[in-house]
Formats: C-alpha cells, sequence, structure tokens
C-alpha cells in the first residue's frame, strides 16, 4: 500500500469505506494560505454520493472537519488534517460479497496481495478513498489559481458513444455544473442523462472520457527526464479508480498524422511571448509547460460493480454467480470530473513548488 | 531535473546527447545476481542508432562499460554503474538550432525553464538519454526474468494506419526482432518499412503505436492507491520522449462497452487458479496485478525533427523559418521498443521488490 | 514541513499542540499483524503528561483511536490512521507567548520560515506531536517482536550528573517502570526524582541521557552509504524534541581509545556463530546490523520552557523579559524514554522490510 | 544499497576500492552556476591519499572527470556526472582478507547481508566512496556561497585527549590547511601529528573529534517535525565511516547545566534583528536554522584495520589471527575534514532549496 502522493505539496490519505472514516493529510503547504472548511467542502460536495438521481443513492453528507494546520483561516506550513466521518454504511449489503469475488473489482487482488480485506463496500478500493484527494486538491487549487491565477476544468466530454463538443478557451466551472452529468454540452448532456439513467434500470453501467482543460500555466513546469509533467499527470489519472487510458494534447490520434503536420509552429504574440499556432502538443512539450492550455483526457471503465448476474468464483476457491447488491453509480464519470481536478490540481502545485526550488533562487 | 527512478530498484541517469557520455547508476539491485556487460550490450544493441535505413543515420557503437557493482560476475548489491561514450559527435549541424527553437521539441520549454540549454543535438532531452533506462532495464528483466519467468516483450503495433496483428500468447522476441520496424506481422512490416522510407525521402516523420505484453506476471504487484501498478507503468511510459497516450487493456476502446460486456469473468482453472474469462483489465485489477498478462499500449508522435522547412522563433524573439539539419530518425518506433520494454521491466522489478517487503515476511 | 518518516514502513504525523487533535497515519505496514487500540494505548500512556509529580501536570487522557487500516483485529496492509483529540488546553496561559518569544524554544525560528504561528502551548513544535510517533512505534514494536523477537529497552541514563548503573543484557521493561522518571537504577532513580522534583520548584528544569539497548537484532539490517543503520537511528533520534547529541557503542569515550584497544575482535560461539567478544560498536559494523545488542544514547537538554525570567524579544522587534507561564515538564526524559523506543522501532521495522526486499528473494 | 542522499539537491555515488572507479551523478542542482572541474578537484585534493605521512601512501591522483551537466562552464540543470578512476589498486594485498573478516570493519556484515563482497580493499565501505559525496559537495558549497555567502569550515578539535582551542568566528580555511593534521591551533597540531606518526609505526591507529563551523546561514532552514536542520545533519555525518557520534552545540556535556544556564536569552543587535547571547543551541533552535553559526562535532572511532594481530573468524567459520596488510590510515580525521565539510554543505544547499519551494512563494 502507497498511500502517499506529491514531493514536496504531499497528501497522504486513509480510510476505507466502512470504518471510522476518510481523510487526507496535506503537508508541505506553503504556509499563510487562506483556506475555509467551506471551500474544501464545496468540492468534496461535488464528488459526494447521493447528488442524482444518476449516482450512487449512498447518502453521506461527507461533512470535513480541519483537525490540523490551519490557525485563524490561515494555513501554518503544518500538516493539515482534514476527517470525513463514514455515516451511512450498510455493511450487511456486502456479506456476499465477502465471499463472492466481483468480476473486474480489486476484491480478488487485494486478497491475493494482502491475504486479507475489508470486504464492506470496497474497503480502501472503494472510491470513496478519493475524498482526501479530492480536500487536498482543494487546496492546491486555491494556491495554484492566487500564486499564477491558474483556471482547472475537467468535464464529461463521451459517454459510450455520445461525445460532446466544448470550447478549450471558453469553458467554465458554471456551464460544468449546470447539469447532473456535468458535461457543458448541454445537448449531449441531456442525452448522456438519458443513457446513464436507463443502463442504471438495466443494472448495467457505462464508461465514458473525462477531459481536462488547464488555462494560465506557467511555463517552465515539470522535471525531465522522470518527472516530466505529462509523466506526473499520467501517473496521478491512472492511480484514480476505474481509468484505463490517459492522453495527453493529440494522444493517440496524433499517431495518424505526420510530424509536418503534427508540429505546433512557433509564433510572437503582440507582447512578444513565444507561442504555438496549434496546440497538439498539450501545453507540454519535453516535459515541461509551454505555457499553451494543457489538454488531457482520462478513459474511464464502466462501473464494475453491476445488478446483472455474472460469472465468478468465491474465495474458497468455488465457481458461483454473482448479482451485486450494495449501492454503486451507474457512471463513474460525473463523480469524477472533481476528482481530475484535484490530481491534476495536485501534480501541478507540486512541480510550481518544484520548480521554484531548481529554478527560482537568484543566481 | 528530476533523473532518478524507482523506489527500491532505482536508477539515476545522466547524459546528454553531446558531451563525454551518458550512463546510469543501478541502484538497490539484489546481490548475486549473475549479469554480463554482454546482456546490458545486446540490449543496448536493439535501441542504437544506425541499425538500419529507417532511423538515424548517426553511428554510434554505444559500448558500454559496467564501472562498478559487479564483481567476477555477479551483482554485488552496491550501486552498479555503466557508462556509454558519445563518439559520433557532428555539433555543427546544430549551430542553427542553437538559437532557432524546433518546432515540438524541448528547445524551447528547456530554455524557458533553465534558462541554459547544451543545443547541441538535443542536449538532455535527445533520445539519447534513454540508454540509461535500457541499461537498467535489461538488468531488471534478468531478474524478473530468473525469479518468476517474467517475458516482456514489446513490439510495433501500428505505424500511422497501417496496424499489425499479434497475438499476445505467443509472439516471441525472434518474431519482433525478425525485420528492422520490429513488427511481428511480416505483413504489416512490410507496409510500414516502405511508408517510413517513403516519409524520410520528404523530409518528414511518422508516429505510431508500440504494444507490450507481459507474460507469467506474478499476482500481487501493485501498490494502491497511488502507486498502482497502471499508474507506474502510465509514468514509465509517459516519461519516454514523443508518448502521447497510455492505455492499459481495454483503454479507450472500452467506454464503449458496458459494464456487463466489459468486467473479465472469473472462472477456476485446472489447477484451482482464480483466473478471467477475458482481459480487458490488462492484467491488473485495482491497481494489482492478478496474474494474467499484462498489455500495455502507448503512443508516439511522429518526430518533431524534420527536414521540412517550418515557421518558428527564435531564442532573442524573431519569427523565421527552420528545416533542420542534424541526424534524426524519420520515426522512433523501431527504436522505442526496447525503450518501453526497459521501462515496463524496471517498474515490474521495483514492485516484485515492494511486494515482497510488504507482503513476504512470515507474519 | 516534513513530518513523513520512512521509506517503506512509513508514518505521517500531524497536529499542534491545541486544535483538533493530533495523529498518524501508518502507511506500508504489513497486512495481517494483530494489532489492538489498547496496546498503543500502553505506550501512549507511557508519554502522556500529568502522569506523576516531575512532569507537566497538563491533564490529557490521549485516548487513542484507529480511525483505518485495521478490520477484526488485524491490519489490512492499508493505512492505519490512529487519531488522539486535544482536550485540556488552556490556551489563555499562552497569549504572552504570542508575542513574546521564550529563549531557545522555536517560537522565534518559526516565525522566522513561515511568517505565521500557532504560538497556542508551543503548536507544532510542541512535544505533543510525538504521540504519532509512539503510535505507530507501538506497531513497529509488535512487528519486530513478533518477526524476530526484538526487544527495544530505553531508560534514564543520566540526569545532569547523576548516572545510573544498568546491565544492558538484562535490564527490563518493568524494572524502568517501577519508578516514575524511568531508570532501572533505583538508588540512582531515587537522587533524580529528588533532584528534578527541587529544580521544578525552583521554576527552572534539567536535561539528560537516555539509553537504549536492543536486543535479538538481526543482522543485516542497514544499507550503505547513506541509509546506514546508525544514520537513520541518528536523525531518528535527533529529530526528537530537545536533543543535542547522539552516540552509538563507545560513542566519543571511543575516540580516547586505540584501534587495537577499540576493535571488536570476532570469535565463534557455541552455535557456530560469529559473535564479537566487546561491543564497542553498538551492534553495528560499516552501517549493518552484526546481531550483537544495538546500544544508542541521546542527549536530551534541560526544558526551555522555565518559569524563571530571562531575557528576550518580542515578534514586533522589543527587547523584554519572559516568565512563562503554561504547563511544562521540569525534566523531559522520563516522557522521552517512549519517544526513543519508538523511534528506535521505526527505524528497524522500516530496515527490516527494507532488507527483506534487496536481500530476501531467493537468487 | 541506499546510495542516494538528499530530496532536491540529491546526490548518487557509485563505486568500489577496486574496481572502474567511483564518482557520482548531481541531480537538481540550480542551473546557471558556475562551476569547473578544478574547483572540484581542489576538494577531491583534500581528501586525496598519499597526501602526507600521517595518511595511506596509497597513491591516487583521484582527478576527476565531468562527464555530463556542465555546458560552457555553467551547470545545465540537468544531472552533473563525475567520474574518477581507480589507478594504484593493489589488490594482492588483500588476498588474505578476501576469508579473514577485519575486526570492527564491514568484512563480516557485507557478507552476512549481501552474501558476496568485493574484498579489494574494501569495497564499497571502503572511504574511496566518500569521493562522490566530496565532489558533490563542492559543487554544494559554490551554491551555498554564491547566494548567502555561507562558510563551511570544519577541523580536527581532537586526536585521542589531544584537544585544539579555536576560535570559531574567525577560523579560516588557511589556518586549517597550514598543516598536515588540519587542526587550526598550530601548538596543539604538532602534538597531534606527533602522536598520529609514532602510532603508525606501532601498526596502530588513533581516533579523534572533527568540529564544523557554518557561518552566514540563512535563518528558516530545516523542515520539522522529521527533517529538522540537526536531525539531516547528524544523518549526513553518521553516514561516513567510522564515526561514533554526533553533537550540535552544547552536545552531551549541555545536560549538565539547568535551563536557566542553558537557554539563549535574545536580544535584539544594531541592526534590529532578532539574536542570542550564547550560542548553546548550535546555531538551530526547533529544527530551524536561527541565523547563528551551526557548530557541529563528530566522533570517528580510530581506524579499524591496523597492522596489529588481532583475533578473527575466517568466512567460512574458523577462529584465526590477522594482521592486516593493504595500505590504510592511521587516523582518518585529516582526511575526514573535507567530507564532513562536503557533507554539511549537501544538508544546507537542499534545505535551501526546500525552505525556497516551500516558504519562498508570494502568497
Amino acid at each position: 500500500m502507497s498511500s502517499i502522493f506529491g514531493k514536496l505539496f504531499t497528501i497522504s490519505t486513509f480510510g476505507e469505506s466502512h470504518g471510522g472514516g476518510v481523510g487526507v493529510i496535506v503537508d508541505g503547504c506553503p504556509p499563510r494560505v487562506e483556506i475555509s472548511a467551506e471551500e474544501i467542502q464545496s468540492e468534496l460536495n461535488r464528488r459526494k454520493p447521493g447528488q442524482s438521481k444518476i449516482t450512487t443513492p449512498r447518502q453521506e453528507s461527507d461533512l470535513c472537519e480541519i483537525v490540523s494546520g490551519v490557525f485563524q483561516g490561515k494555513t501554518l506550513g503544518t500538516p493539515i488534517a482534514i476527517l470525513v466521518r463514514n455515516k451511512d454504511a450498510r455493511s450487511q449489503d456486502y456479506d456476499e460479497m465477502a465471499v463472492k469475488y466481483r468480476p473486474s473489482h480489486a476484491d480478488a487482488t487485494y486478497d491475493a496481495k494482502y491475504g486479507i480485506r475489508n470486504w464492506q463496500g470496497g474497503g480502501r478500493s472503494s472510491a470513496r478513498e478519493t475524498i482526501g484527494r479530492v480536500a487536498g486538491g482543494a487546496i492546491a487549487k486555491k494556491i495554484l489559481h492566487q500564486i499564477a491565477g491558474v483556471e482547472i476544468i475537467a468535464y464529461v466530454k463521451t459517454i459510450k458513444d455520445i461525445s460532446a463538443s466544448v470550447d478549450q478557451e471558453t469553458v467554465t466551472l458554471e456551464q460544468v455544473e449546470s447539469n447532473i452529468v456535468r458535461c457543458p454540452d448541454s445537448v449531449a448532456a441531456e442525452k448522456m442523462i438519458e443513457l446513464i439513467d436507463q443502463i442504471r434500470r438495466e443494472k448495467d453501467s457505462l464508461g465514458g472520457v473525462v477531459e481536462c482543460v488547464v488555462r494560465n500555466v506557467p511555463k517552465g513546469l515539470g522535471e525531465p527526464v522522470f518527472d516530466k509533467l505529462e509523466a506526473d499527470l499520467a501517473k496521478a489519472i491512472m492511480s484514480l479508480p476505474a481509468t484505463k487510458g490517459f492522453e495527453i494534447g493529440s494522444g493517440f490520434e496524433g499517431t495518424l498524422l505526420t510530424g509536418s503536420q503534427h508540429n505546433d509552429e512557433f509564433y510572437l504574440d503582440e507582447a512578444g511571448n513565444t507561442r504555438t499556432m496549434t496546440n497538439r502538443s498539450g501545453g507540454i512539450q519535453g516535459g515541461i509547460s509551454n505555457g499553451e492550455n494543457i489538454v488531457i483526457r482520462a478513459a474511464f471503465k464502466p462501473t464494475a460493480t453491476i445488478g446483472k448476474e455474472q460469472k465468478t468464483v468465491t474465495k474458497e476457491g468455488e465457481e458461483t454467480v454473482l448479482a451485486a447488491k450494495g449501492r454503486h453509480d451507474p457512471c463513474v464519470l460525473p463523480r469524477a470530473v472533481p476528482m481530475v481536478e484535484a490530481m491534476v490540481a495536485l501534480v501541478l502545485c507540486d512541480h510550481l513548488l518544484r520548480h521554484h526550488a531548481q529554478c527560482g533562487l537568484d543566481i
């Protein structure tokens, strides 16, 4: 188990789906940053279950408590501990899953690795662990915005084969939050909601793609050759539950172009800044941000836990079938949007500090 | 700059395209592993330039020297330093690039970040830095194979829109190495070679997809929630030059399925082992290897350095055009194959040790 | 701020003296270790304030809650979060210290570094932060004892110029706990208690030396050249509040001997094991444990916070005097004993896992 | 084996006493720092063997090559690889030590840990590994001096019971280098040299204490609670070969004082800066530098390898005697002086960058 993320701006998360609670310690946060429990809560509310008909009906208020690290409304530079208690735990729903492995879920691999597993609601492999990420990400977002005006906006780009049309330059948080599927294209959003609701009734599930655009990124973030900005973003995204793919800029589609078609030619803008005419690089070249918008995409598979009957085996080694009870999302995408934003914010904030450390001294 | 990779089995690489040389220190390697310079050399030879008409004509023998850490043919458990000298350095080819930024290359971002740059041949951003990765990966491969019979085989899956048909269960290194494009589908390989050769003559470049299959992976590798196996693989791959996307198992295509279509149902094999009927998970569930084949894909963009004239700007802030001289690959994919294998091996070997540390004690 | 310690068996601590509470996340713990809140509590009780007339009168029950990571009495391999609430917070005692810096305390340096400080009771620099260390150390101790029968026993060796006579081979926890100063030499203990009580009444404070002996240490722990076992022990000890010095084995006294006097000659014991006739090495040679007892000593300065009037300056830059209110220990040593044991346990447990990772595979 | 040191300014060292060579990669170095091989060489020359009659007669010029990371006289921000070849390797001297363990040396523990050992001249446990530290430290020193005028001066404080009198405010490098024992008190130095020369003829060895003073340290360096500045210094020093103890400021002697005697009272200097009247804290309070001189001491045991006959055992488990051949120092202290300076410089430079990262942003 490795629940620590980041080199300088670090989060250390804890908690199972059922038990005392979940949370995070944010270590290495710059001092004197104004932060309130309300700001963190507003991000947690975007992630919490039971927020609409297309999410899991589990009811959790997910109220956060800042236990340490903030004094008179400002960060101390000391570890910020944030705790969210578990409430609506119906562990009896999971009795069957104590013995039967859910296909494509973490049940079997946790047992294989650890020889023990909290089988109530997924335990540590539950998406509930992302509460700590989102809480830490809220602080990272605040710092990025305050220092450099950075804007991080994620949204649902596709659900199954329904694709949204989104203008990366202008899309706003308000547009994303204007509907329950968190897709800023209202026409596509309506179709997505309808499809998810239908699949939910069929006891099946759906996947899709979340896109994230970051505007006003300072130049120079990222540390080749291993901690290239896109490498750390890829790790951050692929550590989220249910992700199967990551792209930056042109992504897999970019392999269909020739170099002369794909390259982002340079020009000078009116202020004399070096800019690119196109942005197939997705805001990062050679592992370092170039000041253009960072654009990434994450593929989320259809939720593994479904009510439909599937073939599986038991812990004791017998073949059987399972139709999962418990409460689960028919599609994780709407709630994945704030998770993606949080992970992107954590990576960028960490690299902001790292870049400042190596290249910000007066040599 | 962050040139250290891995937590327990660690590589620390160094070197620019032009200068004294490139290389790696492998730290944390288990003791008493038999390893020879020849074994490392054979992997370096797959990566070296000038190996065929579809790679860069730069001539480097890339002969490696083991400077430390190996005694009487076995690893000591101490740091293994490996050095490769630079030879065929024609830095005059790069005079123009000292002032003109190559579009979609790292020239401009390195200058923005560091305020200084070795402009000879790409300096640190040259793919030449991957020599250290491939050398370290050779040792990781050896350990994985010796401990668990792990087989890591990467190959070119697509070049532009030419796609190969490959059987992941049976593909061999010999098939991969049977042609200069490293595609085990000989029919597709021939088309690929032809296309690359044509685009080379047009002073343009091509991209594509490398697929990597890993067989005989022990169950239990990977450390949720942040160091999930696919997360560390994603970072490893996305730290390679020219990568734009990463997929595991079903990848982006998997988002078009419903959960009941996508889930890998379990069964018991003849030996009583828990196995999956399909492998859309790509060998990893919940961040932990499940014993099935690991299958990943990496998108490589078309080479940024091309001979065709492109619009760009100079370091001093003037708009200009550039038709790159210097020697470069029209398509990086054939030489990227051993790089992908090396990065996968490094991640798996590190996690083999990590898993053994946390879960291998006799509790 | 850097509140994470350990490479594989990792603790991440949080909390200020006054505020919501203090605690720890233990990450990387092996699964299936039996652990109860009671076991952790018994260590915390040795550390808690108000336990005798020679410790601070602050009343805190320091009851711990295991929030995550333990299921049905066993560790899950997931992060173990432990929370202790703050109770007896009389922050009004500290109003004066909001502006006046306590000499030789962390007040001035925290302000200089962070530009902000929780001045209530020392904030993060309070010894209250060691609760997280002791809680984590309790788990480390359990593992070390279970795997290898390791015994870690610390005790007060000197208070000022009063020195105890202790037999490292036979000293027991019961002897240490038999008096309130935690010195197993009952004659010396009585003198120590008397002296501390007297200095308390004089509103002054005392320092001394804690010695720690570790028996049944497995051979092979420690990772040269930087993570030598004594180097990591030194860091662990010197990270405790009020420490000014660290010794292993012969320590500073050893510099008065010649090599032929100092060297530990080897012999074979009855079982054929390589042993040393003397133990000036303190159980570690070349950075690696040799199976003999590990013996270290830590110097703790006299408590900085005293009731006597001292010259100081204010945050606003005016010279003044301060006679500290608030509740504080006249001598930290009795309560430092479990802290030293905890830090030693954390280092050894981490290295147990690390050694198993690099050298425990079947090569 | 763990041969990586530092969090942001990182060194990764390699090399055995006999074999291809030794060296270091410095990663995370700020760009545009002027550095030459000559500057590094001058520090290596202070460390090299054969420099006087009181050091080992092994002849090594220890000439360094900068392989990467420096371009046109300035650091690139990329990894700086520095290589020193081994020359005067008389491995036949060590045939006996291939089977007989030197008492209090690392021979037996390396065999116990790794099951293999390069027995030529100590292999990795030879003090020859410190070449990489000293080379890296030379760069750290340069940065510290350039950014903040930091001066790091170590010297021999005692040899056996001969103690030097040194003024920490005024001692200079020239004074230290004015004699072969590196003790700035010329009267004591003469006695020390005489004693070492005598003990050398007796085929025995001596130990002593190196003191290091650091002037012009910026306030604010150090990261509580685990990476306190004194904790990282302690680890750095205790990772050096032959160290048995570490002190900061008042050290073990400080435990004989009461709090009112020990505390460093504050005053305002003419410029209005908060200063301390005394410096028993050794320049660090609460884990953070306070701007006063940092003063530390390191105890070095007498050299373990001696020509006198001692009882020992063989690798095969037989009792025997050993009178060591090979060339070794009768006293490591003179050559340890630049090693101590290097380790102190590495810690301070790392923390300079770390402090700048967390607290140097414009919040």
